[in-house]
């Protein structure tokens, strides 16, 4: 369903990927809703990203959600949660009858995360996983009813805009977070925990973004954030989902598309920039992760671009 | 059922008072709340004021609530807001079967008043509107079983303190304040109007409190807000809650109690002080206001005192 151009993504990338516009969600106002039947208006969208974040509840039906080059089958009863600069589309058949309730809201509208309060660790927590996993999709099963309910009523209050309805939202949206923050968590000590590991790797993984040209290892990695080898192998895996051998490849492989789209016209040359030792491991590292040629991938991103 | 010393206080008396302390509120935690039956624990507190804001919801029963020396019958269904600072007292005779839902909360919890966001103008129009007039009565009617049911699972969130609960607190108080937003003002032109107004209003209310030991009028008063005369005695009085020349004396009155409870000993030099003209004029303001004589009220407050 999805051809070899829908590429994970990252936010140097994002130039190439379509920047949805919404007059009404920015800083001035910072939310939006609305509610999607597929048979009367087609759910489908093409690659983007945009600068809030988003939820999707799916209510009926199916819909297929791409996210950073993953594809997630969604049913009814699932909810995704994209963050800010998610690159992702949607994609439901025509004639399937299909509803959908979708939230998007500028992340600072419910956090701000210069001032300590007692919910502080709560976002921080929150915010930071859904950034550094990209999205997440959850089963809501029993909660489904009470999570529509929550969402209509926001969505009545921003589409009547009655005086004070601002303030509805805002509340609003600190319930369906409080709900996921649950989702996310199972208790207070695995929060801490995983905002304290958050809060270790978070200097290692710029480590390895700054440094992916170079011959850099896990214990380089390591050694940067003062922690033993193999604690900071299975933190930096729970944190970023990745090992870091994928993770470095990953980087890798983008720093790759990135110079080819700048104009390189030699792979091995770009390959070896991104900081590939060997062009036979960059073949094969490139087509476990695109699943394509590395010139098949290139000539889809240019298509895309132009 | 209230004696001459429950007094209309200001901020200036305030010491007199006790201050309620409850450990568990204030800047590190900035939400309390609880529920309250008669029958088990009697619902009577001595004159106190707090930091805090306070929600009474009366679900069952009655109960008297003394505000800023005016005396309140709430039965069941009826919802009191008191502001910061508010100096009140509430009783409930042995035996009765009332039962009240309670919640406090710190203003600054839900509302920043330094950054300007889109649900700013509300926020500001709920905490100025309910300091201005020190406490507001609303009847909830067909809106109390819902009102029950959102302070009962804030309760319960307090209570269990899961992780997360903060985030669904300020959620659920959001909500509360959203709902009396609407009870306070009809609609958006009505709100906007009241900002209007109390902006304009509050140099004068200063104006007053600075000078009210000089000889000021009306028009001075209006001069200095730079509203004709008419106008600034009709918006005064809407802010305000009182005439001019009543909210003047008002301030005198809290002057000349001061200066008593100071140690002052002569009544007729701390009324001139406090800016009365001649202490015929004092007497019948003072009985008109406190419903006591000035030697009554102060052999009152003294005993208050220590």
């Amino acid at each position: 369903m999805w051809d070899g151009r829908l590429l994970r993504v990252d936010a140097r990338e994002q130039a190439m990927i379509n920047e949805e516009h919404r007059p009404e969600i920015g800083e001035s106002f910072p939310v939006h809703a609305y509610y999607s039947d597929n048979q009367k208006v087609r759910i489908h969208s093409r690659i983007h990203y945009h600068s809030y974040y988003e939820l999707v509840l799916v209510c009926h039906g199916n819909c297929d959600l791409m996210v950073h080059y993953e594809l997630n089958a969604m049913v009814a009863g699932d909810m995704a949660v994209l963050p800010d600069k998610s690159i992702h589309s949607s994609f439901c058949p025509p004639g399937e009858d299909t509803q959908v309730l979708v939230v998007q809201f500028m992340p600072d509208f419910v956090y701000n995360g210069t001032l300590d309060t007692v919910d502080s660790r709560y976002m921080a927590a929150f915010f930071n996983s859904l950034r550094m996993k990209r999205h997440a999709l959850f089963q809501t099963g029993e909660d489904l009813a009470m999570l529509q309910d929550l969402i209509w009523k926001l969505l009545r209050e921003y589409q009547e805009k009655r005086m004070g309805y601002t303030v509805y939202l805002r509340a609003y949206i600190g319930m369906i977070i409080a709900y996921l923050i649950r989702r996310l968590f199972r208790n207070e000590e695995e929060l801490i925990n995983y905002l304290r590991d958050y809060h270790r790797i978070e200097e290692a993984v710029s480590f390895i973004e700054k440094n992916h040209r170079e011959a850099i290892t896990l214990a380089m990695a390591a050694n940067q954030a003062n922690l033993t080898y193999n604690y900071f192998s299975t933190i930096f895996h729970k944190i970023t989902g990745h090992t870091f051998t994928e993770y470095l490849n990953l980087i890798r492989v983008r720093e790759f598309e990135r110079i080819m789209l700048g104009g390189g016209n030699s792979v091995s040359e770009a390959a070896t920039a991104a900081g590939f030792d060997n062009i036979s491991n960059f073949n094969r590292v490139y087509r476990n992760l695109r699943k394509s040629s590395p010139t098949q991938v290139i000539q889809g991103l240019r298509v895309a671009k132009s």
